[in-house]
This record gives structure tokens, sequence and C-alpha cells, in this order.
């Protein structure tokens, strides 16, 4: 095993110790977050800090990098309080990965991308054809992480749309069957293949497998 | 596809809308984290809820839901502010969610599920042995999310340990070499399989394939 302490982790080369850094937390989903802005400019943005904060209210959070680029994503949040998230799959994860370009805000990553907007169920943002699982959301909360001044963005799902296939009758939503992918560090991106789904885990009893669906 | 309003979602079942919404954000990271009490009862628990932060500082945040099991390690979390994040890989998965059982405090999850704690470099949290990439913490801020009483813990990483064959020269670490798992919603484990790393996106320029390592 490698051993790296706090004291060599800072001393780095910057670009190494951010790819290392990524690394860490295994693996991140992917996925797409579709805004406008107040003149109805549309943005498009990958991101892989998406994470579950709760379902009911049914909550997700996202955090947003001091000057990374999804900050045009990060405005229109804020300016219109609806956004979309959309999942990235294999079919379209380069189109994806395209949206992290430092376009100019008067361009719009859909047209650039090829990837396609689409308006659902009087949702004011721009959801993503081309995902398979998606979601409007209304801004919540919005708080500042002073240790590194990024910023955590917790929104509240009004409108989800699932492809009618993934979603197994117990509730659980088949994400490997809709071909989403996982990333690691920087730009690595997977497929996945189950292991299995596992049951409730109880003390002194054997773990057990779950059928799927 | 299917469609559910913030309404639809809410009138939901509860272990269905669990386990639905729980799938929304897409792959999650599958960690364990050790802890000890100020008595040196060592606890492990499994959270889907690890996220990267910042590189630098090396932050990482984790989510704990009210009530849930991992209390204990936030409680001990709270009282030692040391704690280790191990990822968890396909050999160990299994064992991994057996943590997750309501095991009483004084139990140790390590002792009830075959996993094996590791003390390294004067760390005084336990690793788990079977971990191929692990590191130890400094609590560094705790804040409670009102919306839904979840709790944000951010700590910094004091000393990483990582197997050399994962990491490449470019500082990536190919945590699928690693055999590390992804999860989905509530129960769903998987392995990956590489799609591509990409290259850093240009405006105007095609997505280019950037080789592994």
């Amino acid at each position: 095993m490698k051993h790296f302490s706090n004291e060599d982790i800072k001393a780095l080369e910057t670009r190494f110790r951010a790819l290392m850094i990524n690394s860490l937390s295994g693996f991140k989903s992917a996925n797409l977050i579709g805004t406008v802005d107040a003149n109805g400019q549309e943005n498009l943005s990958i991101v892989s800090s998406v994470f579950h904060l709760g379902a009911c209210p049914p909550l997700v959070g996202v955090i947003f990098r001091p000057h990374s680029v999804p900050r045009h994503t990060l405005e229109n949040i804020l300016e219109t309080k609806k956004y979309t998230i959309n999942q990235v799959n294999i079919q379209m994860y380069m189109a994806a990965h395209q949206t992290s370009a430092r376009y100019d805000k008067s361009e719009s990553e859909f047209e650039q991308t090829g990837l396609t907007a689409e308006y659902n169920h009087d949702f004011p943002a721009p959801f993503v054809k081309e995902s398979r699982l998606k979601y409007g959301l209304t801004l919540k909360d919005h708080q500042l992480i002073k240790l590194n001044d990024t910023e955590l963005v917790i929104g509240e799902i009004e409108s989800l749309h699932v492809d009618d296939i993934a979603l197994l009758e117990d509730g659980y939503i088949d994400i490997e069957a809709l071909d989403s992918v996982a990333i690691s560090s920087l730009d690595g991106y997977h497929k996945t293949q189950r292991l299995n789904r596992l049951e409730y885990a109880k003390p002194h009893n054997p773990t057990r497998i779950k059928p799927l669906g």
C-alpha cells in the first residue's frame, strides 16, 4: 500500500492531486443539470456531485465548486429557482462530458453538443430528451460551505419522469437497465453489472440475496 | 415514460418511496466508516452518502439521516473527531452490507461481520484491512440541514492508504482495478466496466478519449 500524509497531499502537483483526491469518495453519479436564465437562454452542464438527501420530502443535493464551469448553472438556479436533473446514460455520455467545456453564456450546450432540450408538464426548465430518468426541482436551500467556499444547493423534486421498464414493483428503479453510467475521479466513465440486491440486514442473521424485482 | 408529481410522490407507500427516491441521484459510492467511542469500543457502518467536497484541503462529506443506524458512527465522530473511510470492494460487499443491521452499541460490527480492524500510522480510528483504498479523517465541520434534519459531516483527510497498482501516473486512481463497487437505491450492488476516460473538454472541439494511464 502507498501512504500519503496530509502534508504529502498538500505538496502534490495541483492536477495530480485533483485526480487523486477526486477518486477517494468512490463511484459518483453522472447527471446533466438543465436551466434557463431570466431571458430564456438555456444552459446544460454535467455534474458528478448530485446526491440523495431525503425521500419525504424528496430532496436532492448538489455541490458547486467556486469558479467552476457550472457557475452559469448555479446562477440560473439562484435566479429562477427551477432546474432539471437528468441521468447520463451510455448512449450520450460523450456529449454529456462535452457540456463541461467553457462555452460562453450566450452559447447553449444543447446546441453545441447535439443533446435535445425538452419541456414537459409546464415545468419551466429544460429536460434532456435523451435521458431516461429525469426530474424537475424547485430550489429549497442554498448554503455556503465556508471551509472551501463550495456551495450546497438543495432542491425538492416536483416532476419525475422515468422509463416504465426500469421501475420495479417495490419502487426500486433499475438504473442499470437504463444504461446509466458512473463516474470515477474527474474523467472516468463506467457502465455497471449488478452483483446483487441484498435483503435488509438483521443482527445475527446471515446476509441474504434479494430477487431483483 | 411514467410521470410522478410531487403530490404523487408524497402519496406513495413509505418503503416504495424510499426505494424509488433513493434511485434518482444515480450510482452512489459504497464506503465503510470506522470509529471508536471514548472507551475504545469499535464501530463500523456502511454508508452510500460519502461525497467529494474539495481537493485542497482534501475534504470529504457524509450525510447522516436522522435516527438511522449509523447514528453510533455519528456519535463517535462527534465524540472523538476521528474516523476512517474505507472503499467497499466485490470481495467483501456482503459483509459490508451486514454492518447495516441494528447491532447493539456494545457489539462490534467488525466481530459480527468478520471484517478486520487495523490500526495504521498512529491514526486512532480503525481501518478495514480488507479495503484497498482507505483514509483517516479529522472532523472539520458539522451542520444540520434543517429541511429534513439530516446532518452533514465534513472531514479533512489526514492519512491515505491506496493499493499501489491502482494509482496511475497522473494521479487518477483506478478504483475499478480495486474492485470497488457502486450502489443503486438502498440495496443494489454493482461492479463496473470502464467505458473510457475522456480528455478535458474544450469548446468547439470534439470530445476525445484519453488513454487510461
